[in-house]
């Protein structure tokens, strides 16, 4: 490791289940004070020159070394590029762009140009990437310096993160806890400070799940709005289900900068497959219509959950925001799909590239392959799971546009869970359905905390009677409060395919009523 | 048939090889002077009252019925639902929308209320459509009136159109060579003026080969922004070239009035797989910037088509319009990777519905069958050609950005062929890759007319040295300029994906620059 990130603290030994206060403890006054500013105030440090945009990496280095070493949470720290990279920042007369300074972190998954991306396989671990993510050189030609990669699960296919490559990212706020996934070194890493902006990759909710199980904001844009050039899909040419790269950020004011500072760069130039569609400045109707999923109608999500969309709903309502109750369809149908088609050959890929590198399959790897409905097909069979999709996707819009039956007004956005629990423990994520169903549809999806996990608030509902099976899994990761201790209450919002804006200023909205 | 459009004529017997002439002799004034009028012309004759609907639908029915007798190009005429539907428009006392009273043709294909739509196909010769085509309504909101439905190939899968159920389509100006397909119905009307507006599906070329075979203008949009649910597609769930609706019509600014007609309604609210972006105002460039494609590298076009190029360039160059040529690079491999896409399963299906029909398949559906790189495909083979399809955008992509790198303007459109000749004799149009190629890159593309074959300017070169196969069969199909007597010459327009607003702008900015 360079001398730049070099541990010269002293850690807690055994270190504590709650790793979230100990960067406050062993870091300086000046580094904890700069990692705790979010994107958009580190960029107005640096142009005040309150910072240097130097400094500003060193800390946020210092500090990702850190988060490393309390939740393995990073595959690589680039110390040496970063710092020579703010020093060139430093040396311009202007800002380079709206990020300019600002640390930020991607996940292994996208290529890095001369280092291996291995999507945390084994038998990939040596092999280079071809070109470099295009989001990379988006981000440095807004400003922005990556100082570090981050840990994605074997197959980057769970909603944790765990890998024979570089082992368990660890929840900092309970290190029984799973970080999430499969974008979980991001989540760990934000919420740790190491980082100040992430990018992170989401198919079934790897970006979403680890920003809501480590407490920060994560967003899911809808598909072609931001390119995915050069990033290491296991499978390149499945296109069932379409992966979206979104960031991860301590505060939503960091996803807004983000998304405008990409997107002011007309991507889809370069990117002829994305969307020719800027970041638009949108106005929320006066009469605001949000409808609240209480559950999927296949799992039920755990008391901690019910308790926060409780808690928003009942702000919104003092906003004078109209809520109505999501009636969900399909769900379980709409898993069955999108697991196929996450795997139109039943995982057969997978299992070569695994066998290759002569490592087992993880528990959650074998779980997820072994889902009821993924089995190798044919080509026409593939036709009729994407003619499944594709009324599927038309049956929910159709159920969107009944919302607005009676008063002509659809509603605006849906609130849900992120999950059926806060972070569970590990191995046993084993529900994607809360997040999985808006890739499914292609709407955009922002997860964010609400509330921490509470020992009186939040006891087990010790009468309830599980629907189903996965219900019953569900329920039995719920003894009480006590396994959860510590852990965010996040939750999601939804609004319709493109209207990624809106996503944002309600939810903006809903902090705002949330602080009143 | 019905008494509005009982044949009250007498037609030559034999009929010419020309017979677009004939409709001016045999219909009366009126008939003639209604149907002679374009889309905007239609509007602003009914809204001025010099017409009502009903007698611009009886005119137009007329025509069509007698369109249909010269060349065969209609499935079917509606004149009860036609008639009727324009007596409910003449009893309102506000236009109903943009396309007010405009009658308008379908394609077969395309699913109507309590009709069968059978592809071509004799085994789907009694199926019910299910929904109708959503472009119905959208029509008949703006105010149009769907007076027929029109022919095409069998598959649907022909730049010809031919089928054992509906027999074959003739051109117009010389019957012995082909209307185009596959919506070569429409094309065929359209030019004999028994229809103001059509609309046709392109997924290699299928809209603009008969609107340059028959002279009019045929729009292929950029994929996702004209919907296409209750389309009959003959393989659903096969997606990797995307089918496209567009207008046909006898003037540019029908195509244009279609295009702010259909989008004004927000089409992407109902299918939201349709990507929301309006029909955008946008002003072209002062220093305009036109590529010339005079070859693919493939197949080089006959005489008529150079000719048609070179005077278009001409009047650009006059203009003041910057032109270069254009670089193709990999033409041959587009199509390779394109026709793999139509059918992933080496055309099993297909074969499968024509043995339920008991019908053999025609030479054109035999012939493209069995080109050189279909083959019945595994799952993972479809994987690798969406791979090379994804490379081959890429790479075209960053071939148009080059010719912006000496002045930092790259090049506004491409002008080149719609096929390697004009409509070519029955049975021999089998060379696609003028057109297909941008439904591959999912560029918007319009075929517009430009002149018409010349007995003394296009002469044959009889010292041509073709370059491969191909180039060596479509050569055969040039002995001289008499085969193709009186046959339009059309040229194609081409911008990059999502820029349809500037293929229109630049298009009409060609017909001022041909004028002066």
């Amino acid at each position: 490791m360079a001398s730049e990130t070099k541990a010269d603290w002293d850690v807690p030994d055994p270190l504590p289940l709650n790793v979230q206060g100990i960067p406050q403890q062993v870091l300086t006054r000046e580094e904890v004070e700069i990692t705790s500013l979010d994107a958009p105030q580190i960029t107005e440090a640096i142009q005040t020159r309150r910072f240097s945009c130097e400094t500003v990496v060193r800390a946020f280095l210092r500090r990702a070394a850190l988060a490393q070493e309390l939740v393995n949470c990073v595959t690589g720290l680039l110390p040496e590029y970063a710092i020579e990279r703010a020093r060139y920042l430093d040396s311009l007369p202007q800002p380079l762009g709206p990020l300019h300074g600002i640390p930020v972190s991607v996940k292994e998954q996208f290529g890095f140009e001369g280092r291996v991306t291995t999507n945390s396989f084994v038998a990939w671990r040596d092999r280079p990437q071809g070109p470099p993510c295009s989001l990379n050189r988006r981000l440095e030609d807004a400003g922005a310096v990556i100082i570090a990669r981050t840990t994605q699960p074997q197959t980057a296919m769970h909603l944790e993160t765990n890998s024979n490559l570089y082992g368990r990212t660890l929840n900092p706020w309970n290190r029984n806890l799973t970080s999430g996934g499969s974008s979980g070194g991001e989540g760990a890493l934000i919420v740790l400070g190491g980082s100040a902006l992430g990018i992170g990759g989401d198919i079934g909710g790897s970006i979403r799940c680890p920003a809501a199980n480590c407490g920060v904001y994560g967003f899911k844009p809808t598909p072609f709005r931001i390119g995915n050039t050069g990033t290491m899909g296991t499978i390149s040419g499945q296109e069932g289900i379409i992966g979206c790269l979104g960031p991860l950020s301590p505060s939503l004011a960091g996803i807004e900068l983000f998304m405008k500072a990409y997107l002011g760069q007309s991507p889809w130039m370069e990117e002829n497959t994305l969307v020719p569609v800027p970041w638009r400045e949108i106005s929320l109707p006066s009469n605001l219509k949000i409808a609240v999923m209480w559950s999927d109608g296949v799992v039920n999500p755990h008391p901690p959950i019910t308790r926060a969309l409780k808690s928003v709903v009942s702000a919104l309502r003092d906003a004078g925001v109209t809520v109505v109750d999501w009636k969900p369809e399909g769900h379980e149908e709409a898993w069955e799909i999108t697991s196929a088609l996450y795997f139109e050959d039943g995982g057969q890929r997978v299992r070569e590239i695994l066998a290759l590198g002569d490592e087992p399959a993880l528990p959650l790897t074998e779980w997820l392959l072994t889902e009821t409905n993924i089995r190798a097909r044919s080509v026409q069979e593939v036709w009729e799971l994407k003619t499944k999709r594709n009324a599927y996707r038309a049956m929910y819009n159709n159920l969107w546009l009944s919302t607005g039956k009676d008063d002509g007004h659809v509603v605006d956005a849906i609130l849900c869970p992120v999950g059926p629990g806060c972070a569970p423990p590990h191995d046993q994520a084993k529900y994607w359905g809360y997040t999985s169903h808006w890739n499914l549809l292609e709407y955009p999806a922002i997860a964010f905390p609400v509330a921490r996990v509470d020992a009186e608030l939040d006891q087990a509902d010790s009468t309830y009677s599980p629907m189903n099976e996965k219900d019953s899994f569900n329920h039995s990761l719920y003894p009480g409060p006590e396994m959860y201790k510590d852990a965010p209450v996040s939750l999601q919002l939804v609004t319709r395919r493109f209207e990624d804006e809106k996503c944002l200023a309600v939810t903006r909205l809903i902090e705002q009523a949330m602080k009143n």
